[in-house]
Parts: C-alpha cells; structure tokens; sequence
C-alpha cells in the first residue's frame, strides 16, 4: 500500500495483452508530459499541448531508433482521470511493442502501476469517492448488462448522493449535540433534535443495505444445480438453457469432471449451471457411489437446485423422486416436472417443463429470478454490491439504533451514537482515508486502472 | 472482398477481450461522428470537434440510459489513419461492456468491420502502399524486438522508397522506347537506353529479395531439433536455453507428446526449440520405436538440427552416434560435444558445450544465428518479409534479365519486358489495385485495424 502514495511517474498497459490492432499504456504523475517528450519525435509539440489533445508521431530509443507509431493523448490536470498529468499511448498491439515501450518508460523513471493505482489517485485526488472507485472494478467484472448498469450507476455517484445526503442530515444533529454538550445544565429531552431527520436517514440506509443481495446478485450471479434421477432429462433441460440464453458468457466443458458446467445469462442475471450425474438409490458400484457423493456436494453448495422428475414415468415416480435424499430447503429447491409434452400434468408444486419441446421453461425462468432476486430493484434507485460498503451501513444503522433520547441517555453518550453512524459512512465514502480499507478496496483492481 | 469496397460506417473492437482497464472501438467511414453524436450525452460538442481532440461523455442508449462514460476521440480525414472521419471509443473494459457498445453501433447503422478492412481504407484512400499496410500486420505479429524493428521500417516505407526509386527509373526507359516505337525506322541498337539505371534497378532488386530469408527469420523464426542419443543430455540443454534466454515467448510442455516445445529467443531470432525422445539403435519395444519415427519425423521438419553426443563417454561412442542415421544434410546440422566440462576435447567439427556448466553455450547460439541468418543485414536496410513481395519482385527481374539490347530484339519486345517489370513492381506497392491480389494482403489482418 506504502507505493500507492507517491509522486512516482507510473505506467501500465491498460488493454490486454495479445495479438489486436492497437495497445494502449497509460501513464500518470507530475511532469509525466516532460518525461514522454524526451522519447517522442515532436517533443515540442507534445509539451505544448493542451489537454484532450492527440500527437501523431514515433516513440524513440537512444533519440533516434524508431520503436513505433503511437498517437499520444495528453490529459491536463485536474481533468484527467487520475486529476494528474497523464498521457495515453496508443501503439501498435501484439505481444512485442508494448512489453518494448514498457521497457523504453522504465529507462526514463517510470515505474509499474500498482493494480488500481490510477484509480487510486482518482480517488486521492478527489476526482471520485470509494464507492465510485468500487464501481469502476464492477463495471470491468460485470457479466451481464444488467450487472453493467447497476455498477454504472454507482459510478455516476448514486450511492455517494444518498450518502452525502444522509452525511448532511446527521451532521446537523451532531453539531446540535455538540452545542448541548457546551450547556450540559439542560435538558436531554429539551434539546432539539431533529428526530424525522434521524428517522429518514436511517430508513434511507436501511433501504440501501436492502439491496446489496439484488447487487451481487446481478454481479457475481448465482449457482444453479440440476438434480435428479437418472434419465430425468437433466443434460436435455442443460442444453435447452444454452439455446435460448441470449449470451454464452463461458462454456466449460467437464472433460474431466462428473459434471458440466456454463455461464448463462437470463433476465439479466449470470447463472453458473451446473449438469450433475443422476442421482440413484441402487447403486453399488464405487464409481458411481463417487460420482453421487459429489453431486450432493454440489447441491449443497448451490444457490438453488433445479430438481427433476421424469414426468412421462407417472405420479408413481414420485415416490422413488423423495426417496433420494436431495435434504435441500424449500426456499432452495425448484421442482420439475419434466417432458411434460408426454406426461400427466404436473402435480402442485412442480413446473411443468418439455426440454424437448421448451414447453414451461420461461415459467421456470420466472421462478429462478424471482427466487434470486426477490422484487426487481427500480430502475434508477441505488444498488449496493460491495460487502465493504454493507458492513458500514450495518454498522451505521445500530449506532442510529443506539441513538434514543427517550430513555434518559447521557447527551455524551448519544453524541457518540451519532459520530458512530458519521464515522463509518464517512469510511464508506472514503472521507476517512484508512490505509488498510483503501488496500482493501484498490489491490483487487486490473492494472492500468 | 466485395464489402470493402464501399462507404459503410465501420466499427470493431480494436484490443483484445477481456479484463482490462480499458477497450478500444473504432469506427470509421464518411458522416460517422454525427452518427456517433446521435448516442452522445454531448453531442454539439462531439459534432463542432475539430480533429486530434478528446471529448468526455457518455453514450446513451435510447436517448437517456447511460451505457458507459467514455473517452471519444475524433480523427478527421484525410488526417486519420484510414484517410476518412474516425471516431475512436475508449471505454471500460471487460466482457460486457464493449459488446454492449458495439450492439449500440450497430443499431444506429454502423456494421462490423471485416479483419484488416481499416487499413484496406488507408490503402484506398492513399495512406500507405501495399508494402506499408503488410508491415502493419507483421509489426503486430512480431515476435522478437529486432522482428519488430524490421517491420517497422517497411512501414516507415524502406520499402516503397527503393521500389518507387526503381519505378522511376524504369518508367524513364519505357518512355524511351514508346518513342523509338513511334519512330521504327531507327535501329534497335541506336535507341538511347540508359543501361547503367537498368542495371541499378535491377541489382536493388536483386538485394532486396535477397533479404526475404532473413525477414523471415526475425518474423517468423526457425524449428530447432534437439536431437541425440538416450542420455547425451538433451534436456539439460533445452533447460539452459530457457534459462539464458532473454524471454519466453510461449512454453507448450508436451503432456500428451513425445517431445517438449518452447519459444525462445536469442540474438533477435524466434526458434521453436523442440527436445526429442532420445534415439538409440536397439529398440523393440513398440512404443519407443513409435517415439523414434516421430523424432525423426521431427528431424526431417526442422530448420536446424543440434545433435547431442555425450563426450563423457569418449571418442569411442563417436561411432554409435554416426550409426544412429540421422540422416541430416551437413548444412542444417550443428553437431555438439556435450558434457564437455567431464569430457575430452570435442572433435574437429563439433561445438564443445557443458549443459551444465554453460561452457560453450554462446559458441552454440553464434553458430545457431549464423547457420540461420547469414550475414546480419544492416540495421537500416530495407527488408522483405512478404512471399507475395518476393514472387513480385523475381518476376520483375526475370523480365529485366529478359531486357537485352545486344541480341537484335525487337523493340516492342523490349518495350514490353519492361512494362512487364513495371506491373510487376507497380502490383508490389499496389499501384494495381486486382482484388485478388487485395483480399490476399489484408484478409489475414485482425478486426479492427
């Protein structure tokens, strides 16, 4: 973390590596502009420039071999992303140039950007909060558009609005107990606290922790296992839900696994499905016993379990369906009623479904979201997704929960109550600049941002 | 082929996908900014920008939801790397984002642009000749500094420089003998050719194709087998050579071969190092006699065979190495004395190394280098790299050699030797623009440049 506070000149290739039509390395720092001028064709006019400017000209070793055409983009401080000098080579992609112009940075001062350094010193400089900073690695991570969207959000400031406005409203009533504490020969029920306020702030932060699981939900995605006997059409049911996803995020093919697992993305949400081997009670070989004890571990660890009876087979199969031992809770497991097109309809409780004809599946994908998500957050209202930011808000409603001036508390006590709740929501936005919350927030970053 | 050829607005992610702290679109064709304007939170701003200039904002899908904030740069032609108005879009990176981003462009008429089709439109809007567009590609295939070096002079135009020199000059002959034409009653012998400049021309040209050997080198490298009997220490020299090289391209262990890959890299120079089963003339087990033909497989593939003796064991075994038949020409074999540290002197003709110690090694890699490259070219010099530059530039000499003033030719023959050189040469820089000739130089670009 020491490294992040520095004046040091930094570099990092901001794209990824490989073959592609152009690279880009940013660079950060004061008089980074100077420093680049020394290795470029038209020094002039690269020191020149004003900010928001592209140069067109050649990178050069030793003064004068050429290493590459770049146009170089010349960010002025404060507007820039950093809020320092910065400049943006966009050179020639592949797997040489940019490691060659890397060097060639290094031999004139530059060091490595630290993962999140740039952003980092966003932050340090005033350009962002610390949610705003969460929200530029989220909207980097997000795997659907919705997850997208919400980070977004958070990057134009909704969570960091909410919060300066409550920050507001409890600082008056902090500065009024403050004033209390000068003239303690009063009243505590006398002194004018502004008792709606409080109740609103912490009704606002009680609504925003709310929403941290819809966050990670559309984030980070949830784990979807299908279970069930043996030729209950789990694989069938798999492959219907690759079809009719709008996007295959990754595929990754068990090869050498008793399952198979894909990312897909329904209504927004990224599901991680997991094919299990089936399940039976009859088995005796040692293979098969190994293959059934890991997919009960699968289930176990799964955010819901999509079970599946071979519906064709009859009610009567129900009964061998309870006889496995799935031991999933109800609020977890989504039952199936499977080739339905052949079958009796569903008993109550279970979705009727044909993977064969997709007959019942968007009614299965209803379920899934609305057990994932409960009720869709409004569009535009603030969503929380970090598990930093929930442990402050939890934190700061029971400092509020504290604050009682009806049982005879102590104004000093209460005064405290108050920079409690002011004290974490302070950290959450990063006015209380703690080295070890901000190496908690920026090490998990990509370098270059 | 056909889709090139046309006014579209172009789009394509120019990095590479993944995560990153940024990605790059492209866009280019004519009335593309104010198309762009159209998704742009600023779109006055982005329209009046003059060319070379950032704007910050964010793209808006249906006129109000954001998608990402962004940096646009706007190019303007002929000032642009296409010729045309470009608008380049750094957003966020990741998997999401720049997918969205290009679903966006394409809802507003923009369509995906064909690999290579933004240096197709710098071609044909006269940015850069043919010669300077394949540079393009070979700077961003480049596997070594010294190969990028190399391309990047083609693309400064080293190239296109002496061809269009040897144009001219051949241009001035043929108007010589368009007018002897005009005038046939003149002997042949009496026309004023100036044939000290063909024989410029022609010896340029013969330098240059001669460099074709060495541009392949530095851009593509060579195969060298490790080769020997069981024992010799073949993988201790394979390690060394991972070891002192300068970087490693890529490392492929063989888990599923007989043999272990690596790319390395000495003096510049890419080479696929392979390490082989070791031979040995008593094999009857099936298995290993398998992993012996493939050796020798291998062997007969290879630019340059190293074959491996155990010098430890003494002059003796000399003898059970030439009965191996590896049946390798002298002029792609380089014969090593190994173990020379325990071993006595090595024989005339063979390199003493000790794999272990690292004696011997650098003889190793200067003959290695030697037996690759020839002569080093000089640093400045142009040279090839392209096999359609090479096959262009014989037919121009064969028809050169095919210009002789002394043996009575007539004179529409010679005329037409020449114009047989200039088409030739002309197809090289592409002064001739055949489709064909066209979708062979740019379809083996990446989308986006």
């Amino acid at each position: 973390m020491m490294e992040y506070n520095s004046d040091d000149l930094i570099a990092a290739l901001a794209t990824v590596r490989g073959r592609s039509a152009i690279a880009v390395i940013r660079t950060s720092g004061f008089g980074c502009v100077d420093a680049i001028a020394k290795i470029f064709s038209r020094p002039k006019v690269l020191v020149n420039s004003e900010g928001n400017r592209v140069c067109h000209g050649w990178l050069l070793r030793d003064d004068s071999e050429k290493i590459d055409e770049v146009l170089l983009t010349v960010f002025r401080g404060p507007l820039s992303y950093t809020g320092e000098d910065s400049v943006e080579i966009s050179c020639h992609g592949g797997l040489v140039i940019s490691d060659v112009i890397m060097n060639l940075l290094r031999s004139i001062g530059f060091r490595d950007a630290a993962p999140g350094e740039f952003s980092f010193r966003a932050f340090f400089n005033g350009k962002m909060d610390l949610t705003q900073a969460e929200a530029v690695r989220e909207i980097i991570e997000a795997r659907t558009d919705r997850g997208r969207a919400l980070a977004l959000s958070r990057l134009g400031g909704s969570v960091r609005l909410l919060i300066n406005a409550v920050l507001d409203g409890l600082k008056k009533q902090a500065v009024i107990a403050s004033l209390a504490l000068d003239y303690p020969e009063d009243e505590v029920e006398r002194i004018d606290f502004d008792l709606d306020e409080i109740r609103f702030c912490r009704e606002s932060l009680e609504r925003l922790v709310g929403t941290w699981r819809t966050g990670r939900l559309y984030q980070e995605g949830i784990k979807v296992t299908l279970a069930g006997p043996v030729n209950a059409g789990k694989s069938s049911l798999f492959n219907l839900f690759l079809r009719e996803e709008r996007s295959i995020v990754t595929e990754k093919p068990g090869t050498t696994r008793d399952w198979v697992e894909a990312w897909v993305n329904h209504d927004g949400i990224p599901m991680l499905l997991i094919d299990t081997a089936g399940l039976r009670t009859d088995v005796t070989d040692a293979v098969e016993m190994e293959g059934i004890r890991r997919t009960r571990e699968l289930i176990a660890s799964s955010d819901l379990v999509v079970a599946l009876a071979d519906g064709a087979a009859g009610h009567s199969r129900l009964r061998e369906f309870e006889q496995l031992g799935l031991e999933v809770e109800d609020g977890r497991l989504i039952r199936v009623w499977n080739k339905v097109d052949l079958a009796p309809d569903a008993p109550p409780g279970w979705i009727g479904v044909s993977a064969k004809t997709g007959v019942g599946f968007s009614d299965l994908i209803t379920e899934i979201s609305f057990r994932a998500a409960g009720a869709t957050p409004e569009r535009n209202a603030p969503v929380i997704n970090s598990a930093r930011q929930r442990t402050l808000l939890l934190r700061a409603i029971k400092a509020l929960d504290n604050f009682r001036v009806d049982m005879g508390i102590p104004i000093d006590l209460l005064a405290e109550d108050l920079h409690e709740a002011l004290d974490a929501l302070g950290e959450l936005v990063g006015a209380v600049k703690r080295t070890d919350v901000l190496d908690l927030v920026f090490s998990n970053f990509c370098v270059g941002k």
